[in-house]
């Protein structure tokens, strides 16, 4: 950045590159709203005032605040690559992305943690990157890679590591443990992010006294009371399965409380949801709808994210500031009319992003060969069955005999569920049986299953199965349908089995008809075929799971049978 | 730090070392007032809410809130060292201390800056340095040291270290000078302080985009506000000499403005000023009595400076922060009960400091050897006199007859002033004729001339001016009195010529002592004897001053005669 050229610019010494003209501009700093020009020169703002430049455009009284932040998100859940998920979210006005890419880095390790900071800068926004804390995610499952504090440090220094990413392991911190502990203390000087759900009293106490500054999980008021008291940084989650806002946002305007250390987030929002309404721009909205002053609003999708991560030109329409803008009809429903990156309309931003993938995160998926009898279940009196539970994350665990099971298995109620490794070709497998599916005739299979992204397989028949397995190693990962014995359809997710190299405009209508043949094939219109079964193996969620390891009990926190 | 002792003892694993029981605490996070337990092990904050401990006190009920940040302070005007200032500030509730020792590395470059950062590890507050920016302030003048941004860069990884003191080149910045110009990228990743009295506009704009992130010279809270909006940080100063604070925080009340970028600071503040009422919670108690809330005072005195400075582990009463804790009776009066600096209450706070001074920081008064002419001013038909004005800081410029000025000689209305050059023996100095000052039969000098603090003298003749030069030689700098060809007074200040090694107790009647045999040998009673004296090598403040270069015209910016 040359600051001579800003500095000349903003005393008119020589004329900015673009003046946005006659504008209203949310001041973040003071809660105003201005009436001015906004000079531009070099994708900085170097003016609010009267200017002239060498490009204007009239604004004509719009509305422009600055560019939103999405404080914490996990780009995979949107199965298209960073560069590509960036636009979605420019579209709608955020130019700041704070990720945490766990789900890739699980599978690819320190290569795919250094890929992924590389292509961020080819992003169109921000692109932000806290380092994933817990890979593997638990040591009930096989991962792809393995990161421990010293491999973690390794990334500190990238321009665009702001810290660690979310510490999921709150047994872990709060009993000490030396690898945890080892991550908090090589990030103590940088962000922690936090990942406490439920987590109160003097057990939050000792988790914020670890170093954590930051949590996403609140789902009540009160929660995320608790947690600003205690010095953690709020941000307020909205996205497609986790919705959050409704609730601490009306319990704050009700309570009237300081606002200072709260931001907004979508975790994981599916694209779909995405083109419909937004991501920050949507929690803005609803925050305003419920009461929230929308210069609180504003502050909570702007600067208060910056100040929480320590972002110090991004957040304000302010000299000195990047020229990340957003041009609103309003302040009450937050019509985007227009998105500035760096001083940029986003229609003029180029999508040749030059992004390049490391060949190993184009090959991820290895599994080692599957024999006959990978998907036998030993025959026993009793089993515990995964059942699955109509539009929730948990599950149920189902005592049968084996003559329920038999009969489960003939009328469509009962069908087979297995997790085979797929990273290193280690032969590490697990069979188990599921209730709740539905599904005729074929089998259901993906590579994306929390948080090892092992393949894992649904269906009515073995063959079908080995079948559905041997595709999603022939594409590099992705979703797949077989029906008997033949491969129905497959959307591939080539980088690192998790995400699409095509387009959004290609892969929505893709990913829409791979969904509709599921259904069409008997799966239970009340769970998503690909979600819901890459769900059943993250062992950190109750009653009852599957890994690569075997069926897991997560309330006991152990293996069963 | 131990986290995992933090983490145990948040848990009543272990006892806290200490807990403060039955507190009123405020949070700064969310503005509420949180009754409850502090618990505290290895200084940090362990946990709010009911709690045992090794020791316990019992806090009745009473007010806690997080030690006050002075976020801009020079402490070389107390006169008195950084650790004896410390404690000063610490009676008060201060725990932490942003200094730019800006006066100190005028007299001793680099090797002050050294010892400064190094004493500031021994200090019983937090004590931060921002790097002075403008050593020496002017080139019509010189100072001991000289430093570049080479220079500067070296002590930027001091964990001590928060940035680049006050820019106080306005027009080197709007000019890109070089010089200025590499300081500010050379520090464009940390804090840079401004120094911007009256920019505005366009010219504020610039100054901004330079990278200058606060202000502390708002006088009025128009200019506040205008600085606020241009995303500056807003230090509201309430000094001995500079009183802004009822203006500004009027201003801010009857606005309803955001408060979130604006702390409190006091710039310069005696020691008898601060030990009537304190630095930081007088600038609270008095925003309160304008009508500001509580909360939002005693958040501009914490958590917002914290943030503006980018400290993470102060300015509030939460888990993982600094038990630095100032116990109050009320939050109207702020009657100060007790202070905790990292759990040790401030009466118990050694006062042995084992701060070690560089050699050449106690032997820096240097001047050349003078000579019989060295005070002759040639004769001239019209002189340019300068003009002290009771009460302020400002100067006259008076023209005289030769006549006039002889006239005046006589009848006490004129007196010589002259700066000798003190640092490295240059013989360098120069003399004029000054009116408003009083004196008979004498000389007054010191070695604390802003801002590169020569030795400045003023007497009715040359004789007594001679002895007073001498005389500061010999005691390594201070202040001192000469009548009649004796010395009657002198008050070492054998740090720099700047600062007494004295404790508060002892300097304090000292300085009281000479003052008052100042105004007995006639010193005008509407000045102070030495400050204001001090203030006349100051080349920067209209209308005309004296510096070891010449007479200066500080309308005109050049030399004159």
């Amino acid at each position: 950045m040359n600051i001579n050229r800003l500095i000349n610019a903003a005393q008119e010494k020589e004329l900015p590159d673009l003046v946005l003209k006659n504008a209203k501009i949310v001041n973040v700093f003071t809660g105003e709203i201005i009436s001015g020009d906004i000079a531009v020169t070099d994708g900085i703002i170097v003016g609010i005032g009267e200017y002239n430049g060498k490009n204007e455009k009239n604004i004509s009284g719009k509305y422009v605040v600055p560019g939103f932040v999405n404080a914490h998100v996990h780009v995979e859940s949107s199965m298209i690559t960073p560069p590509v998920y960036s636009v979605e979210e420019l579209k709608w006005g955020t130019t700041t992305i704070i990720t945490d890419p766990h789900e890739i880095v699980n599978v690819g390790g320190c290569v795919a943690l250094a890929n992924i900071l590389d292509v961020a800068k080819k992003c169109p926004t921000n692109y932000y990157v806290m380092l994933p804390s817990c890979v593997p995610a638990t040591p009930f499952e096989h991962s792809g890679g393995v990161l421990n504090a010293d491999d973690l440090v390794k990334f500190k220094n990238d321009e665009c590591t702001l810290g660690l990413g979310e510490m999921m392991n709150v047994p872990g911190v709060l009993n000490c443990d030396s690898s945890v502990i080892d991550k908090l203390n090589a990030f103590s000087d940088m962000v922690i992010d936090g990942h406490s759900p439920m987590v109160s009293g003097k057990e939050l106490n000792a988790y914020v006294c670890s170093g954590v500054k930051t949590d996403h999980e609140s789902v009540t008021y009160e929660e995320a009371a608790e947690k600003l008291r205690c010095a953690m940084a709020v941000l307020v989650r909205e996205g497609s399965a986790s919705k959050n806002l409704k609730a601490i946002i009306s319990g704050v305007v009700k309570n009237n409380i300081d606002t200072s250390n709260m931001a907004f987030c979508t975790d994981d929002k599916h694209l779909a949801d995405i083109r419909k309404e937004g991501t920050i721009r949507f929690n803005v909205k609803k925050s305003v709808e419920l009461g929230l002053s929308p210069i609180k609003a504003i502050q909570m999708a702007t600067i208060n994210a910056a100040r929480i991560y320590g972002l110090k030109n991004i957040g304000a329409v302010a000299c000195g500031y990047k020229a990340d803008l957003v041009v609103l009809d309003d302040i009450e429903k937050f019509s985007v009319l227009d998105v500035y990156k760096d001083g940029v309309p986003v229609s003029e931003i180029s999508t040749d992003f030059n992004a390049v993938y490391d060949e190993s995160m184009l090959k991820s998926v290895n599994p080692a060969p599957l024999k006959d009898n990978s998907f036998d279940i030993p025959k026993k009196d009793i089993y515990n069955v995964i059942g699955i539970v109509d539009n929730q994350i948990i599950t149920e665990n189902i005592i049968m005999t084996d003559e329920e099971v038999r009969n489960g298995l003939k009328d469509g109620t009962v069908r087979k569920i297995a997790v085979v490794e797929r990273h290193h070709a280690t032969g590490n497998s697990a069979t188990a049986y599921i209730t709740g599916y539905g599904l005729k005739h074929g089998a259901v299979a993906t590579t994306v299953a929390h948080d090892s992204h092992n393949i894992i397989i649904i269906g009515d028949n073995d063959n079908d199965m080995k079948i559905a397995v041997d595709e999603l190693k022939r594409v590099n990962g992705g979703y797949t349908i077989v029906k008997d014995g033949k491969v129905v359809d497959t959307l591939p997710l080539e980088l690192g089995g998790l995400m699409s190299m095509k387009s959004a405009d290609e892969f929505i209508p893709l990913l829409d008809r791979i969904i509709n043949t599921a259904y069409e094939m008997g799966v239970n219109r009340n769970i998503d075929p690909f979600i819901t079964l890459s769900f059943m193996a993250l062992p950190v969620i109750p009653k009852i799971r599957i890994t690569d390891c075997g069926l897991f009990d997560a309330e006991k926190f152990s293996f069963t049978e």
